[in-house]
């Protein structure tokens, strides 16, 4: 490989989770020394412990999922679901940024990378707490990124939809014919994407190739959002 | 006037703050019966009763405003201060949709009307906590939007900034004349809106005039984001 | 009806297509004294000369389709039909833009509301010629409202998509069983507007109700794009 | 290097200008066989031709630009500079992915990356003619892109603004103090990008690596917009 992250140091959150084994994978591979964590963030003050027990990182990873969901329309919504959705992936969001932001600023170098939802982008039925949660992500780095741009810190958000995953998409799911059609309908592409091609632009955004990227969110989802 | 909201039965929220009072003022001169709620929104249980105890409504005005922590850099935020925003502006917005859709759907027609922020939309320094949070608000409607709209029943939200009002816009701040450049240099046209105005874009969401607008967060910002 | 554009001087363009006539109607029913023209405007000198002889003008409607070409790949689209939708929707935008402005500059006054199209905004296969024009539209709007906002002009712009139109949705295909659930597929509201729904929006834009709006592309879609 | 395009053809086109050089530079170094083309593309016919006499190619790199006449009103925009943003940048764009995307689809394979701007997204005065020009890029690749989609052919845009350039940022103007201003007011990351930063996202647009991005206009501008 390339080695285009030599050298750096990476935090991976929640990493048997959702795009963590596919990043840390990647990342490795590309030269980086991962720090993998699998403690529960939604604990007061872990964020903060993690990010000083950790010591000096060059990229965060943000990898953070929680249930979406789907299929439980508005009026049917448990609090808790509601809530989880915020505590699992909006409160530890910030508790890691404002708990990493001042050393990254100390060295004026660092990169914030969020693996979110372009269901922060689009609307869709029946997920609404995941949706109102995902935005929050997508506000959130917008602004973020903004205000820590000027220390060459870089914020982005992949703003991801139909990428393999178990939980999301098993493997029973991927295999039902009404399934395929409407992928072949929801995605122009018309396939799902890898964990390894989401990881691949997760890899761009953690590397030195994207310091003129600023608060973004970007759409990952062949064509269902753009 | 026009009589746009003959016959309507409107709940407005947090009726004294932000755009309740000209949106009352507006509002009952194109017919509506207003309904004015000041109560607290974030005590448990209260969007529910609150939905309950007024009845039947046609449209809901969810004015949900916290204070905006301008000026503290994300690594000062107070904790308290972070779920402040989604106390006061995203967990009751979610209270009041679900407590209200149930009628609406039956009735097979309502309007949901939200006073949201472009800050929702675009980046900016220091705000972190508050663009995160009306970015879930955003990200709400978006979807709700789209899972209520097969029942007739339309949610917008107006993505407002530069809006005269006594909190965000003291009458000393714009009088200063570094603010008025500022306006000049951020706002291609110039000049703050009137509360009047943003409540006449209310109206047209809140009328039959908008049955085909879907889950949108639309900018009303004289330009500043389009 | 209220009067919104009392003692209003309209021009409404290629007046007995799309969107002319619900415009006409609704416009003449609010107060304005709707100047109806038919003339091809994509003879060289015309827009300048319309301007011209019409004399002031508080709105331009600027209502200009082409063919949209449907159906057919880029890989096979004519040479003519490719020029053919810059030469009638977005040269003459700019011929009448440019010929109005100067008058709504030293009034200090004036509104553009362009019928444009949500293809501008979303991708969709087999009209990329329409698609680029379109967008072309809304990027000169978006520039345009930026430029002549300090001069109290507003340009906006309707991303429309699915509303009634003989041309575009013939009655023989609105009956199709595989329209109609194509329509449930892609429009969340489930149905198309009606010419008369488009218009009051159009009514919104050219009122004075609108002058906080700057150079928006604001999707009109029942959901298809927000 | 990493070799990243081994055993890629690329076509550049207008390759002495705007982002030529740079990505001939780094597309070479990653293993790309590079044909720089530098022929006048606004001629009848050439485009075709140019496709043809090239052969195979697995990237389409389409640099294009016009003078963008900054600084005019609308009101003093001659004609013939309107017609040259299209005559330079647009008609040439769908003449060379006409002719290109047949051999794509016939080998279920091809990228077409284009360099494009950031005004096509976000309103700026006295650059009308330019915005509209690059919307329509915008808008056709968008559309292009769901189109071919489906044939894994990916086409997406780099839509930039601040970025190094002799034309459009001469060194004398950078050492004005009025830009140094201007540029940390509007760009929150406080400088222009170098061509070589432009050319790497346009490396990964290029490279296997964005196989699931669909038609995109992803903002590459330092913050300026998102």
């Amino acid at each position: 490989m390339a080695g285009r992250l030599e050298g750096k140091r990476v935090l991976v959150t929640q990493a048997e989770d959702y795009m963590g084994p596919a990043t840390i994978e990647l990342f490795t591979e590309e030269g980086a020394e991962v720090i993998a964590d699998n403690s529960d963030l939604t604990e007061t003050g872990r964020c903060q412990a993690l990010i000083a027990q950790t010591g000096d990182i060059d990229v965060l990873v943000a990898n953070l999922a929680s249930p979406n969901f789907t299929g439980i329309q508005v009026t049917d919504l448990a609090d808790e679901d509601w809530h989880c959705t915020f505590d699992m992936m909006v409160h530890p969001l910030h508790g890691l940024c404002q708990a990493v932001v001042p050393q990254m600023i100390a060295r004026q170098a660092g990169k914030i990378v969020v693996y979110g939802s372009a269901t922060a982008l689009k609307g869709m039925p029946t997920v609404t707490a995941y949706s109102a949660a995902r935005a929050a992500q997508a506000g959130y780095i917008r602004s973020l990124g903004v205000e820590v741009a000027k220390h060459n810190v870089q914020a982005n958000l992949i703003a991801q939809n139909y990428v393999e995953n178990p939980v999301y998409y098993p493997q029973k799911l991927r295999e039902k014919e009404s399934f395929q059609k409407s992928l072949a309908r929801q995605v122009p592409l018309g396939r799902l994407a890898t964990a390894r091609e989401d990881a691949l632009f997760a890899l761009f955004l953690a590397s030195n190739e994207s310091d003129f990227f600023v608060g973004q969110s970007i759409p990952f989802s062949g064509g269902w959002t753009q």
